[in-house]
């Protein structure tokens, strides 16, 4: 096992790309928070200058109707094959804020029992900050060194966070400056800094949110109450009755799509090394709970699952407040794995909860957005380039690892542009990301630009032949 | 049936007194923001003021550890019987803002089906400014007239809509300054201008928050999801659970010590004039629903409920977050009937809901505050002198009716004053005190002045013999 970066990163250069990287966390480019609207734009241009000084000889912000998307390419000859990298500049909300042991926006490197060579905390350091910026260096020292042998482009989006609602047609209106032979991302994780894998699947997402009305004002909980339906007792009693006492989504034929998991793929699973007690240590709870008949790693990989992602109704300040709300609402989304139609899970989510309601109340349920799932073919060039790649930086093989996360645009990318996406991910599943205390260890930071110089290496060799 | 207000008011009269109570109106006296304090401190001056001019002979305002409470006497012969009138000068906030048709502290007078005569629309314009100020021109009336036979002591707080913290101390340290043979309040609704009641019942409170949490941390639902307990799932399992489907309390002894109620007592309630059309179209509401086996009229005034105030957790903000969150917490509230103890329940609570919990959370329950329930006994000099007064102003005789909501300070000046209390409202339940566009009758605001009158003269003539 080799844990030291194979590369010759000088301490000058190290200390160069972490500073760089701080500059682009600092900027608080919080996607789904309108006031922040001026930083992520703020954010596009700076990743616009990134790209510029790495090499890249075109670039261009494209507007949208919500936040810029940055592309940048450097096309050394157009007979080459070319790379296109997909990520994200912009990040999700840092609250709760107090949770932060420190600035979200002004980072810092901490050693952790994981990162013994240390960890830079702060929101996006990992997801996709982080990520996205090893790519940006990968290109600066290969062009540094002469290794560059095919094209590159970038595709740098501002929207990730908040469902890459314009993305999708930027995409379908520049198929041709978006051209590609493969594409790149690096927005997902791997098992450990001792055995690397490769995310070969993503589970599709359906996101809801509901409100459930009763009397048209907040009402005196003395004079009112238990005399007329209180929405948010309303909605707990409906939200309890989403799963089952086998912990099974109830919703009618919310399973009849799923492919059943073949046997070979269990055994798979089974042999991704996971330590139950250190995965309940490091959350510190004393169980895990879920769906009966399949372990932790599946629940969380292989099969649908919904939460309640938020929920609030009534007076939720200080002190005390003697009221029936009028309203009660939650935010409520469902994961998918292969072959669940998100629009027809939607649809069933919606058909099934205003079902659940009792008579008296007026229940709404609006679809945020959705993704479809994603399965990578093993085997395929880029594929093999990866594995290549990863094993000869890691020292060891990587696994193949079904993601329970979504990017919902990557089936689209797929769709669209005719070419395969590769998922290359470099942080740890404990790096919290969409939490406080998000970080990204300084030995993922450096080892990623590594792989993925390793990447263009064996993609481009095996091009040539 | 005698709408029109028997006491002769001057036109001239009406004016006066009607600017003075928009003066007391536009103090924005919030109890709850202390962005306000200093116009609560305000407020306190005017009403000592106002008791001067009334007729009172000393007065002083006794500072707390939070507001101040203003006293006022006027003792004519100290071997009179005295009456204590207790109210408050604090209001509510106004919040929802948006929801008022007018500026809540600038009061208007506008018409409306119940109130044909006009209304005054403003934040405290019934609870409890008007309904306190009612008291005040009572007595400058009387003194006008030479008609008071007893001596009256007031004393008006700032903090009941916080609820009364430091007004339990006062009183035990002043027991003799505020020594009196009845306590009149004021703070409570009638049935209909054209159906006056007696408020002879308070329900208890027993006011909760719970907090339940899970993992140490936010977590990303697509990583996590399915996997780990998500606590807003338990939390709204285990207040799923507070109701059973007879929509009966589920605490252990809860309903123990509930006197059961008796035949002739549901009959008068019967008989209570109540239009479930009028009641479910004022709410916008198609069904009521309560405990089985009970009247709408009796779930709200004799029949103990439980519900939620408040629910929160996870992300609650524009669109969408992908996270399991860490903590789930409610505010839950139980109004309570006769005999039951707000202590032992609030215990019971904590004991029951903490066994609805599943392994692997922690749950915390905390007790904000209660209130015992009040009952007056029918028949004592004060009760008939009230009676009379309403008969012979209303020209109807009123009925006997348990109010849902809780004065948690009525039963505590009971036990340490040594006297009874007598709850003469004059405000309506669809008033809209505490919320937007709150409003108090004018034939409620001159009505009440003359039955509090004739309240004096029943209770005065009652003691002479």
């Amino acid at each position: 096992m080799n844990n030291s970066i194979m590369y010759n990163f000088s301490d000058k250069l190290k200390d160069k790309f972490i500073n760089e990287l701080f500059e682009f966390i600092k900027i608080p480019s919080i996607s789904a928070d309108s006031k922040y609207t001026k930083e992520v734009h703020k954010t596009a241009l700076w990743v616009e200058k990134a790209l510029k000084k790495v090499g890249c000889n075109k670039t261009k912000i494209f507007k949208t109707k919500g936040h810029p998307i940055v592309f940048g390419e450097q096309i050394i000859d157009p007979k080459l094959k070319t790379v296109l990298v997909y990520g994200h500049y912009d990040v999700q909300p840092p609250d709760p804020i107090e949770l932060w042991d420190s600035n979200p926006f002004d980072p810092i490197i901490k050693k952790t029992k994981l990162h013994p060579e240390g960890a830079i905390f702060g929101r996006g350091s990992c997801d996709d900050k982080g990520q996205v910026f090893m790519h940006f260096k990968a290109l600066e020292l290969m062009n540094l060194n002469g290794l560059l042998n095919c094209n590159v482009k970038f595709m740098i989006e501002g929207e990730e966070e908040v469902g890459s609602d314009n993305l999708e047609l930027f995409v379908k209106k520049n198929k041709n400056l978006l051209k590609n032979d493969i594409i790149l991302i690096s927005d997902t994780s791997i098992i450990s800094n001792v055995q690397p894998s490769i995310t070969t699947g993503l589970r599709g997402l359906s996101y809801m949110e509901v409100l459930v009305e009763g009397a048209k004002r907040d009402l005196h909980s003395g004079l009112y109450g238990g005399a007329v339906l209180n929405p948010i007792h309303v909605l707990t009693k409906m939200i309890s009755k989403l799963h089952d006492s086998d912990n099974k989504i109830t919703i009618p034929r919310f399973y009849e799509e799923v492919i059943p998991i073949r046997k070979k793929d269990r055994e798979k699973i089974s042999l991704i090394p996971f330590n139950l007690n250190n995965y309940k240590s490091e959350l510190n709870i004393n169980e895990v709970s879920g769906e009966i008949g399949y372990s932790t790693l599946e629940r969380s990989s292989i099969r649908p699952t919904l939460d309640v992602n938020g929920i609030w109704g009534g007076y939720t300040g200080e002190g005390a407040k003697t009221i029936i709300p009028s309203k009660a609402h939650a935010k409520i989304s469902m994961r998918l794995v292969p072959n669940q139609n998100w629009k027809k899970i939607s649809k069933g989510f919606e058909d099934h909860f205003k079902n659940l309601a009792p008579k008296g109340v007026k229940v709404t349920v609006k679809t945020h957005h959705g993704a479809a799932p994603f399965t990578s073919p093993l085997g395929s060039v880029g594929y093999t380039a990866a594995k290549n790649a990863y094993t000869k930086s890691f020292g060891v093989e990587p696994i193949d690892q079904k993601d329970g996360g979504s990017i919902p645009i990557v089936p689209v990318f797929e769709e669209i542009l005719n070419s395969r996406v590769i998922l290359m991910g470099f942080g740890l599943n404990s790096d919290a990301i969409h939490s406080p205390n998000e970080h990204f260890g300084l030995f993922n930071f450096f080892k990623g630009i590594e792989t993925i110089i390793l990447f263009y290496k064996y993609y481009s060799e095996k091009n040539k032949n």
